[in-house]
């Protein structure tokens, strides 16, 4: 008698990030899953992004934290449909809250979708949540080392922003450096520093973006 | 009949956490378990309290990451004796972890151990491992809001560090809301403004380090 071999079976999670990315293809609309540290800058990029694309890609924002509503406040407030997920102690958002959150977004009005995950560099890159590109942001005060110590996140992102390049000339980031062992974990990661303050990559950060809105429409 | 309720048992996490604590003051030493986001220098933080203590106080350091020795050769090039621990993926360490470090760090010959843990603001802080006290650090680039949303770490840390205050003209941390903010959620914890390269702040907190040592020893 054979033994049953079963391959391949999704996890609950794993089926409903599936769902969820296929209710976002047929809608045509591009989900984003934004990771960082806490303070490396999710937010004031969402901000800078909606400013620049305000009337040609209509955007919507599901924010994820701990506790509080202060991200999906200052994104409402940009006239932006924003969801606040709170996950009460959980270091990341699973795909039962992205499908909670997608449900109450209208979705045939929409071109794109910000997830803004929980901040840290480890548990979010562990869950498939539906989006379709992963971005994470390392800001310069965090260090070119983190590569070594969280590789996963750098490994699954498609874009690695480097924030906060205004801080560089007090700092010790060696970009050339950092931009060698990213392009060696992951050789097809778009690599972009950037400084929401002085406005510098933020041009090149939209044309990545556009570029991925074209795949989907 | 009645029903038997059993109240207070402790998980297996916490029995061994129970341990350790006790291993530890049976041997007069003063565990310290330091928490923060990567990047915001918990490292850099022991490298300048070693410098500062060598001859006085017997060190050991306990470093944890996700992956790579990177912090642990830093210390033991201080002539300290460390040990790695690498979580393989999770988002802290647990108590079992620091018991086999402690099995193999020589107890009656120090003073103090620190406990680097895993960068992160989250799970660090809802798993004891048998540290006297909790110590964490939060940079000012990553922002004065941080205590909304990560409120736990803040609530269970008894010194709460913020480092990098050389960055503080650039940014806009508010030191006053923040401290008003934290000692609303833990009266008791003493803020240290503090900053490695300008030295700004390390004296208090080696004072506050030395009045702790005193309780244990």
């Amino acid at each position: 008698m054979k033994v049953p071999v079963l391959q391949n079976i999704l996890s609950a999670n794993d089926q409903i990030a599936a769902r969820n990315q296929a209710l976002l293809v047929q809608h045509r609309v591009l989900a984003v899953n934004v990771m960082s540290s806490p303070g490396a800058g999710k937010t004031t990029l969402l901000m800078e992004t909606i400013k620049r694309l305000k009337g040609k890609v209509r955007i919507g924002v599901i924010e994820a934290d701990i506790a509080s509503s202060i991200d999906a406040d200052k994104i409402s407030r940009e006239g932006v449909p924003a969801i606040q997920i709170n996950t009460g102690g959980q270091c990341h958002i699973d795909a039962n809250m992205v499908k909670s959150a997608l449900d109450r977004l209208p979705l045939k009005d929409l071109d794109l979708i910000f997830v803004e995950n929980v901040g840290n560099l480890i548990c979010p890159a562990d869950f498939k949540i539906g989006t379709l590109k992963n971005v994470m942001l390392l800001s310069v005060p965090e260090g070119h080392d983190k590569p070594y110590k969280y590789p996963l996140i750098f490994t699954t992102s498609e874009a690695v922003i480097v924030s906060k390049m205004d801080y560089l000339p007090l700092s010790d980031f060696d970009l050339k450096i950092f931009k060698e062992v990213v392009t060696g974990l992951n050789p097809g990661a778009k690599i972009l520093p950037m400084s929401a303050r002085s406005g510098e990559g933020l041009a090149d950060w939209i044309m990545w973006l556009e570029a991925q809105l074209k795949q989907v429409r």
